[in-house]
C-alpha cells in the first residue's frame, strides 16, 4: 500500500510498504483523510523531533526512521481484531494517536498524555495516517457518527483545543484572549467559543483575521501593531482583563501582551510549542498571582470534541483550506504551509 | 515618638514625629519589635519601588516619601478606637499590613491581595512597625495569645510563606522541593514541614544550608553544585519528581531546576520578587503541563499560620539571628543584611 515515509529532514518519500496486520485487540482502518499538522512541518524542515532518528529506536514502539507520518487522520473500519466486540465494520471513526505503554491505564481522569515516553503514531511508529491503511489499538478509536469523514481529520488538532480549555478551568460567561490565529488559536477559539466564552483573537496577518472573522470563532479580533490589545481587553472587561489566556503563537510579545490581559487571578494556558526558551515577567506572574499552565495534546478529550461538532456546536467545514492526493504532499502540501502559511489553515491529504 | 523615616535611596533617618491619631475602627499598638525584610532592603538600596517618590502620593494613602518604614511587626493594644469591640487592651498582636481600599471586602476566600494599588503600611504610608506607635484599622489586627512577641513579629513573612502552600494545592504526604533558604525560603519550608509535606531544599551558601538543617525545615537539603539537584529529587520520588516546587531565590538556575525537579501535573510557585525576567524554557513547561503560579503577599493566611505557631507545629525562634534598637537599623541591621546576608535570617528591631 501507498505510505508516505519520512526518511530524514526534507527527506519524505511516498512509498509502496507492507499492509499492516490485524491482531488481537486492534482495528484495521481504510484512511480517509489525514491533515498536515505544523509538527509535520516542524519534522520536515528541521527534524527528526519527535520522530526517532536512525538507530535511536522509539522505546515503546522500537521503530526508528524511516517512519510513516501522518497523525490527525479519519477513515472506516475495514476489519476488527479477535475480541474487538464494541465496533462495527464500516463504521467511520477518528483515531487517537497515542504511542504510551500498555500498563498505563487511559479511563477518565487518567493523565496518560503525560506517561513516560509518550509519542505519537504517525511520528514515532505503528503506521500513520498519511497511508492507505492503519492497525491500531482497540482503545484510541472512537466512533464518528455521521460527521463528514474530511472534517473528522480536524477531531485531533480540535482535542487539542478542548484540552487547553479543560487545562483552563474556564467557564461559559468568561471571556478568553487568544494569541494567535493559525491552525490550533483558530480551533482553540472554536471551542472556547462553543463552551460560551466571549472570544477575543490578537492577531497581525490580515488572512488570519479575515478567518478568524469569517468562521465565526471570534466576537472581537485585535490587531498588535494597530491597537494595545491588553488595553482593548480592559476596555471590554470593565478595566479587569480577560479570565483566561492561550499563548497560540509561541511568538514571546505575545505573551508579553496575555500576561498583561489577563486579569488578577487569571489564568494562562501555553498552548504552542516553542523552539526557543521564552522571557517572562515574573513581576507581572507575581503580583496579578496568574497561572502559566502548559499543556500538551489531550487525554479523554475525543469524545466531549466529537460531541460538540455532531451537536453542531462547532462547524469545522470553514478550517478545511486544501485538499490534496498524498502524492502531492510535499509539492503542494508542505509548499503551500511553508509559502502560503498565512492562507491555509488545514490542508487535508487523501491517501 | 521615635520612628525610622525613609526619605529617599540611601536616606533613612530616625526621627521624632507626632504620635498617631486612634480614629473610630481603628486600634492603637505600642510595637514591640520589627523585622526588617528584604523589601526593606531593596527600597534603600535600589528604592524607592514600593514607598511612593516625593510628588506621586499612593493613591489610596496620599502620602508619600518621608515614609515611616516597617512592615512586620508585632506588639500590645494601647487603646482601642470607637466602636472596636471585640479585642481589647493589653492584648498582644500582630498586623497585616495592608494598605487596600476601604471598600474591598476581606471575608473568608476573599483575594483583597489583588486588589487595585494595592499596598503596604511602612511602604507606602499609615505609618510603620519601625516606630514607638501605630494606628492600623481593627480588620488587619490578628491577636497572637501567647505567641512571644519578638517571635510573633515573623508571623508576616511566615504568612508569605503560607500563603504560597495554599496557592500551590500541596497536601500532607506530597513532597516539596524549595529553591533557596533565605528568610522566605526558609519559612516557606517551615509551613510546608508543619502541613505534613516532605521537604527538599536546594541551597549553595554554606551558612543557608546549617540553617535549612539545624532548624529541622528540610527533610533533605541538597547543594546544586555538588549534585543534580533534580536527578537527587526524582531518587527520592520513585523517578516521579516532586509534587510541588517553590522558587525562593529569584535565581533563573533555580527556576530551571525547579522546572526539571517537579514531577508531570506538577506545581511550581514564583515566591521571590525578581528584579529581572526570567527565562523559561516553555517545552518543560508544556510536556510535563507545569502549573508555574505567582504568589504575593497573603489573604485570610494569618490566623491559619497564628494557629500553626500556638500549636507548636512551627518554632519561630531560631529564625530570629539578632536583636537591635532601632537607632542601630542601618548601622547594623541594614548593614548586617548587606555584608553578612547569609548568616542572617531575621532581624528584629526595638523600636
Amino acid at each position: 500500500m501507498k505510505a508516505a515515509r519520512y526518511h530524514a529532514r526534507g527527506d519524505i518519500r511516498i512509498e509502496d510498504i507492507p499492509e499492516p496486520e490485524l491482531k488481537p485487540g486492534t482495528v484495521l482502518i481504510d484512511v480517509a483523510w489525514c491533515g498536515i499538522c505544523g509538527t509535520d512541518l516542524h519534522e520536515f524542515l528541521e527534524g527528526p523531533i519527535f520522530i526517532p532518528a536512525p538507530g535511536h529506536p522509539h522505546p515503546i514502539s522500537g521503530e526508528e526512521a524511516p517512519i510513516t507520518m501522518g497523525h490527525e487522520f479519519s477513515g472506516t473500519i475495514a476489519a476488527l481484531g479477535e475480541g474487538v466486540d464494541d465496533l462495527e465494520v464500516g463504521q467511520n471513526v477518528v483515531v487517537e494517536p497515542y504511542i504510551i505503554r500498555d500498563d498505563v491505564p487511559t479511563g477518565p481522569g487518567t493523565e496518560y498524555q503525560l506517561s513516560p515516553d509518550m509519542n505519537f503514531i504517525g511520528l514515532a511508529g505503528r503506521g500513520g495516517g498519511l497511508s492507505e491503511r492503519i492497525v491500531v489499538q482497540r482503545r484510541w478509536v472512537h466512533p464518528v457518527g455521521d460527521i463528514p469523514l474530511d472534517q473528522a481529520a480536524l477531531i485531533e488538532p480540535l482535542s487539542v483545543g478542548h484540552h487547553a480549555f479543560v487545562r483552563s478551568g474556564a467557564k461559559a460567561g468568561q471571556v478568553a484572549v487568544v494569541g494567535g490565529a493559525g491552525p490550533i488559536g483558530l480551533l482553540t477559539a472554536a471551542v472556547l467559543k462553543a463552551q460560551g466564552l466571549t472570544v477575543v483573537i490578537s492577531e497581525l496577518s490580515a488572512a488570519r483575521k479575515e478567518k478568524a472573522r469569517s468562521t465565526g470563532v471570534a466576537d472581537h479580533v485585535f490587531d498588535p501593531t494597530e491597537v494595545d490589545v491588553a488595553d482593548e481587553v480592559r476596555k471590554l472587561t470593565g478595566g479587569h482583563g480577560a479570565d483566561v489566556g492561550f499563548e497560540c503563537s509561541s511568538v514571546n510579545a505575545v505573551l508579553d501582551m496575555l500576561l498583561d490581559a489577563v486579569r488578577p487571578a487569571g489564568v494562562l494556558v501555553n498552548v504552542s510549542i516553542w523552539g526557543h526558551p521564552a522571557t517572562v515577567d515574573m513581576q507581572k506572574l507575581v503580583l496579578k498571582e496568574i497561572d502559566l499552565r502548559g499543556t500538551i495534546a489531550y487525554a479523554n478529550d475525543h469524545e466531549a470534541v466529537i460531541r460538540l461538532v455532531q451537536e453542531g456546536k462547532i462547524d469545522l467545514a470553514p478550517f478545511i483550506t486544501g485538499r490534496i492526493a498524498i502524492e502531492d504532499l510535499v509539492d503542494q502540501g508542505f509548499d503551500q504551509l511553508i509559502h502560503h502559511n498565512e492562507t491555509q489553515v488545514k490542508i487535508i491529504v487523501h491517501p
